[in-house]
């Protein structure tokens, strides 16, 4: 690439100056004098000289860039709007500043923390976003060894040593759960993301929690990788058990979504027969038929506080950008009294 | 960031020779005997040194990142599995050789000129994807200007001077269309994407095409800009209008899944009373009720290539990667036959 750029030796030439003292003015330092300082910027600006990233970043030890690694596999991936939201919140926050995002999509663990590892050890990056925080996850020990910036998403369980930005809904779950046992329904059914990630162990046990609390048996449980196909699946082996849910509630919009496919498939008839609900609140649920009782994250907003975090630290600044807003449940069409058992065997 | 890294000064120190010395050693350049670069090379590898990306960037005057800038607005992004899928292609090709993706998303199009024109002014991408082009579009300009790497996607309808690629759908389409001619249906309906998008025209014009050939009267067309809502409102006007289609061909999946999820709700049935055609073939096609007929692009395998070709652009090599495979119709539940009309007034 690299057209003929303005170089400071032709600002230098143009100003009548040495190619040293149009260097310290454009970087600001000490030793020139405020009217040569003046003339060089003007000259500069005229001829349409624009600092080199690379070499800003070289002389500032910073990239101006943040990392993002996910790995999930690419199925997952595209129908999951929970990544794209996010970083839509995170450019809103670091485009302003001239900061950029490096995303990298890597499809096992291993892979993940090379990346992580390659990102933080060659200063492309000054920091990083951690989602989908493991049991004993070794991003954490990396990032501490590298003595790197970090934010984490969601609930550690851990103390991380970094600052941890997270979504509250426990008290959504448990509103969807008193809305669940006000329609009667008493045998629910939980589709549930890998185990080993802690913020799918967590759903899991606020929802258990809830339901027993509020005096519901426990929740029958599938685990599924959060895709369609197993929440599908999921879905299938819930119906066709010994008693069925009446209620399904899933730890995404789209596996909830495949599971009305299928219940419409089998004739089962939502929400009359059976009560489906989501997680997230993706444009889809809304425009589905029933549109789907969810639980509403605000994932653009998160991804703006988690970057403006990221960048306070990097910066040495101040930690506090505030939590993001709580989730919230949205009622919709797909939850319904649960009907009436017929009377006898 | 950086805790305690190995430094040249450090390798130098411990080798027993000058950090010049060093320098020329790890940077591969003449004038160090071949026993004293194995010795400088095998001190610093048990050191654990490693190269910093800015300085080895600074150096080779090289990036190894690439620049793609999508401007749309967050919902439409969260729930089109496009850009996802496509740079889980791209991340295939780049990460192998430690390349990175740079990421912006942006949500005017002046910002968009000025995120690629500040990406690659300052040197911190080495090329970048050009998406949605537009009639006149100016970043074609920009990135010729600027004398950079770019690859262009889809089908411009202009000599770009830039190498393109592109999924080639014609046949698909028409093969689509024979489909529904076979079917029976006489009247389409079109609710394509932004007319000031070459891709969404040239979608258009191939349908239309299509159809016209084999005998039917031209579509009605309703433009969006490519979100499920306008999808959802495009239906309703359609269905509402004089002549309603029998069949409706939507730019995209979303569109077309907020479209029946609106023709149930009006208690149209689908396929029975109304065909519904989708395009793309993301993920919830197949697991809706009932799965929706559409055309299946391989979107990450062009992702894919066109990541390889930038990179070979920006390496000076050969542009010959080959055009991803052509779309192909997957023909699944909602379309059927057209009901006969019923006799008489």
């Amino acid at each position: 690439m690299a057209g003929r750029k303005t170089t400071i030796a032709d600002v230098a030439q143009r100003a009548g100056v040495s190619k040293g003292l149009v260097s310290f003015a454009l970087n600001g330092r000490p030793g020139v004098s405020p009217e040569t300082r003046e003339r060089i910027l003007s000259v500069a600006h005229d001829m349409g000289w624009q600092p080199d990233a690379r070499a800003r970043a070289l002389s500032t030890n910073r990239s101006l860039a943040y990392g993002l690694v996910l790995s999930r596999n690419p199925s997952v991936l595209s129908s999951d709007p929970f990544f794209p939201t996010f970083i839509s919140g995170v450019e809103r926050a670091i485009s302003g500043p001239g900061h950029v995002l490096v995303l990298s999509v890597v499809e096992s663990l291993e892979r993940e923390l090379e990346t992580y590892r390659s990102l933080l050890e060659s200063g492309r990056v000054d920091g990083v976003f951690l989602t989908d925080v493991r049991r004993d996850d070794p991003r954490l020990a990396l990032v501490q060894e590298l003595s790197a910036h970090a934010v984490v998403l969601g609930h550690p369980r851990v103390d991380a040593g970094f600052p941890t930005l997270s979504v509250s809904d426990e008290a959504a779950l448990d509103a969807l759960v008193a809305h669940l046992v006000a329609l009667g329904h008493h045998e629910l059914g939980l589709v549930v993301g890998p185990s080993h990630m802690l913020h799918a162990e967590r759903w899991r046990d606020s929802l258990v929690a809830a339901a027993t609390t509020r005096g519901l048996r426990t929740p029958r449980i599938v685990e599924t990788d959060f895709s369609a196909e197993m929440g599908l699946a999921a879905t299938r082996e819930l119906l066709e058990g010994r008693t069925p849910p009446t209620a399904i509630v899933y730890a995404n919009d789209h596996m909830a979504l495949a599971g009305l496919g299928h219940a419409r498939r089998a004739g089962i008839e939502v929400p009359r027969e059976l009560s489906i609900v989501g997680y997230g609140d993706s444009d889809m649920t809304r425009y589905a038929y029933p549109s789907l009782t969810t639980v509403s994250v605000d994932v653009a907003e998160w991804g703006y506080r988690a970057a403006q975090l990221l960048m306070s630290q990097v910066e040495g600044g101040t930690d506090d950008v505030g939590q993001p807003p709580p989730a919230r449940l949205e009622v919709r069409e797909s939850t319904a009294s649960v009907p009436e058992r017929p009377v006898g065997p």
